[in-house]
């Protein structure tokens, strides 16, 4: 029995080992073709990233650390706006923008609600057609998942592949679920809110912060009848605008009509964002923004990590319905519930 | 030797025995002055809740406790706006209006910065000699602390006691600092921001989404010279208030020109907060909210605990500059740093 034992024992550490070196052969390969500009290198690392078993998960991080030298070499461009504003045109149109400008564009997309609906709307190729043939166009569907953080992450993650690859362009997307704006906003350079004229804000769904966040708001549609409604909307959120605190980017937020289904009104957003750019890398907000936003995701992680730990503790979750109890009927106060759970979970 | 350490022991027992059912005798008493409007006691009482010694705490607590019941049956009015803007002035103004209308008046400050500045100028009594006078008003000077968190627990606390009090009105007044506006926000029914008509909100210092979270924004000092230049600003304020989403309150805010020095406009003020609370009264928002706001310092209170946990602990403290520097310099990324940070808090 020994030496077959032994035997078996070394055979599991050689194949542990062996297992070891494919990995790391792995994730070098597709660092290196990633790092070329190949695309179903890129699609790869983004799904071993996006995957939820354990194995791809570690490669994946192996592929991120290797291509962190090769990253932060684009802009990345939050784009919202309700279902029904003309998202997916308005990408196809400044999108080809870009390309015709010589920029290679990455398109991704945050929708935390994917996991309930069931397979996302957004990045979805078929919405895109010009873009999805273009050879200069990398579109990837929304990361799915059950959480905010978790889909941050991964969106996060795969614009440093997508940079790695080349892209100098990288196009953000959301629905404005929960709090995915906000998400979005923390990962950009730019944020850009799309608006229809006429329809309130009630109307559109949009939630409060937003304008305050954007730096560009862009009443799409502005064409045929609408394009009366567009230009009063267009002076109308201008005035407001001028009337926010001032930015630290320093930046004043412009307001711009367009019609992406009619191609107008594309060339002058880009100039605009162009200009933006300028504006700070020359004040050196663009490298400040970074740094803040990396500290912010640094500080988001450990905190959804600290709350999930807290949260998924079963005393916890035994005494917090008791407690909100007898805190919503004055029995307690919000404080001394608080002490109460953080006593529970010790 | 034994008979005297016995003795030692059980004299020992009997003083805590003894200091026990003194500090039940010191809360007990305090409660019922309290709740008969005693404002000696309502002073103590906040005292020992603000005191940093564990015994006066134990007690504070105890009395919280049983001023609860009492609590709840109060509008309780955040007011916010730079310094210069005249709030003492308001406060004098629109307080001396509620106590002639019947109601009894408590005025309470955040502050976080007065631990910096070594004493608050909010809250001074001095600053509102006709209130400090009126013995309908209880004016409170803020609290200290060095956290936000500290200090906004403090103030919600007193806000309860002044309730059990039988205080109707209570005005909760911050300069600004930090998130300070956020957390009065968060602990009021109404919020009101005062503003110069004229200068830019750079000028005035006040910070982006504040002005999304008024319910009401009021133009001060709106008399002579000022007063074109303050109805300019308020059709201006009332047109850009319009194209901000809607509140979940449905209420739609509204912006009104006020003189606190001549006592202009000051009636209105107030009418204007009564129809508020008519509607959420009658819509359910005020109580939903309320309720909202417990939670959320629940929470609040909950997750400040486990980061001041964390980022006590003496091995993140000494990994987290290094972890900074590689994630600045592009040699990890976010997620993988807190990664980092969480194994070595374990």
């Amino acid at each position: 029995m020994k030496p077959k034992k032994t035997k078996h024992i070394h055979s599991a550490s050689a194949e542990k080992i062996i297992a070891k070196r494919k990995k790391i052969l792995q994730a070098e390969d597709l660092i290196s073709k990633i790092s070329n500009g190949n695309t179903t290198a890129l699609s790869q690392a983004i799904t071993l990233i996006e995957s939820t078993a354990v194995k791809h998960q570690q490669v994946g991080q192996v592929i991120l650390k290797g291509c962190l030298p090769y990253s932060g070499n684009s802009v990345r461009i939050g784009i919202t706006g309700v279902p029904g504003v003309g998202k997916s045109t308005f990408i196809e149109a400044l999108g080809t923008h870009c390309i015709n400008k010589g920029k290679k564009l990455a398109v991704l997309a945050i929708d935390p609600s994917s996991s309930i609906s069931h397979g996302s709307i957004l990045g979805d190729k078929t919405r895109m057609e010009q873009l999805a043939t273009n050879p200069k166009a990398f579109i990837r569907p929304s990361a799915a998942g059950d959480s905010l953080g978790g889909v941050a992450r991964k969106t996060r993650e795969a614009i440093i592949l997508c940079e790695a690859a080349g892209y100098e362009v990288i196009f953000i997307e959301t629905v404005g679920v929960g709090q995915s704006e906000t998400a979005v906003h923390n990962m950009t350079d730019f944020f850009l809110l799309l608006k229809l004229a006429g329809a309130g804000d009630e109307l559109q769904g949009i939630k409060r912060g937003i304008i305050e966040m954007a730096d560009a708001l862009i009443i799409n549609k502005a064409d045929g009848e609408n394009l009366a409604a567009a230009k009063k909307a267009k002076t109308a959120f201008a005035k407001a605008l001028h009337l926010f605190p001032a930015k630290a980017s320093k930046w004043q937020p412009r307001v711009a009509l367009c019609s992406a289904l009619e191609n107008q009104g594309i060339t002058s957003i880009w100039e605009l964002i162009e200009e933006y750019l300028n504006l700070v890398k020359s004040n050196e907000f663009f490298a400040e923004n970074r740094k803040n936003q990396n500290k912010y995701w640094l500080q988001t992680s450990i905190e959804n990590a600290l709350k999930d730990d807290f949260y998924g503790n079963a005393e916890v979750q035994n005494q917090l319905p008791k407690l909100l109890g007898d805190l919503n009927s004055g029995k307690i106060t919000a404080f001394q519930a608080a002490q109460e759970l953080l006593k529970k979970a010790k």
